[in-house]
């Protein structure tokens, strides 16, 4: 007697549900027999979001964010402040910023960060736009809001120098302590920052 | 200026993968983005998985279990002991029951288990069916591998008052400790229905 398994249509849509992140081989059977077992028609539903999604999703083609149309939400609101230009890694970071409220101005998604390890060089990144649209929208300030590792630094120092010339103002998103931790929690690291960093409180 | 959001395709998908059991707002987020971010197709091949098991996998017209043909792999081979037929709630219990090897017979999956509270009667069951079986192919004993809770208790007494006179042993797989646990952890209906079955160990 073999050892019996489910059909291999099953199997099959269990290794692929499986590759999605943060789904382990338990989650992924349960998911799949409950898209099988069901009357209605969840899993063909779930199956067509994911197809017009995959397919009808694009990059903004000014700022790099996901859209639907040519330019992003973000890109074609007349009321945003166009001379404020963000800088992020992917197009990922754009709405936790948002979220916060803290920013009203464009943004610039480079597509990752300068990783000589991994092969990403400047040619990779969307550096030459960002150029572009510094020289044409000539915005007064470009922040930078990239990673506090060392391909975000190298990432950071690249643009720095690349923009020095353009007689704009260049900001970099504070690092320090997050919010709610205490000193004793902190690393070595993220004290250092936080205490190079410091601002005038009171004078 | 109004609250920015990623574009509708996106948030379809991710109201379509919250669906999933086990996927939070967070998760499924994530999933789409990865799904979105993606350079190659795994979001196509995901969708067309499901699409192609959703429709491509019925239940085995003898037992229940999932199959791609007429007949599941379980019911078409010759190895099996049709002298022993266990019926189970779910074809998804037939799994379970194959990878302890402890059993070598048929099953047959009744598609749920007796529950006035939401409706479900004899005639929403496969037990016309099991009938039919039981009558056509005369095995010699009837598991029942039925949920040790109300429901189970209910539809194991239907089925055993239903069968009584086909001149067939019938028999209910055992309630008692689980595993691995000791007395201190189990609850007292455990422990009753552990004691009430308690079997001859030595004489």
């Amino acid at each position: 007697m073999r050892r019996t398994e489910y059909p291999s249509l099953i199997q099959e849509l269990v290794r692929q549900l499986r590759r999605m992140p943060g789904i382990g081989p338990r989650s992924a059977e349960r998911i799949a027999l409950w898209m099988i077992q069901s009357d209605d028609a969840r899993g063909g539903e779930i199956a067509d979001a994911i197809k017009r999604s995959t397919t009808g999703i694009r990059n903004c083609s000014r700022c790099g964010f996901f859209s639907e149309q040519e330019l992003c939400a973000i890109c074609s609101d007349p009321g945003r402040d166009s001379s404020l230009l963000c800088v992020v890694e992917q197009p990922t970071d754009v709405l936790p910023l948002e979220r916060t409220g803290a920013f009203s101005g464009l943004y610039h998604a480079l597509g990752g960060k300068l990783s000589p390890l991994d092969h990403v060089g400047p040619e990779n990144l969307r550096i030459e736009s960002l150029l572009q649209r510094v020289r044409s929208e000539r915005p007064q300030e470009v922040i930078l809001a990239l990673s506090a590792d060392v391909e975000g630094e190298a990432t950071a120092s690249y643009l720095g120098e690349l923009l020095s010339g353009e007689g704009i103002k260049i900001t970099r998103i504070a690092q320090g302590l997050p919010a709610g931790v205490g000193l004793e929690n902190a690393d070595d690291l993220t004290l250092t920052r936080a205490f190079s960093g410091r601002v005038v409180f009171k004078s």
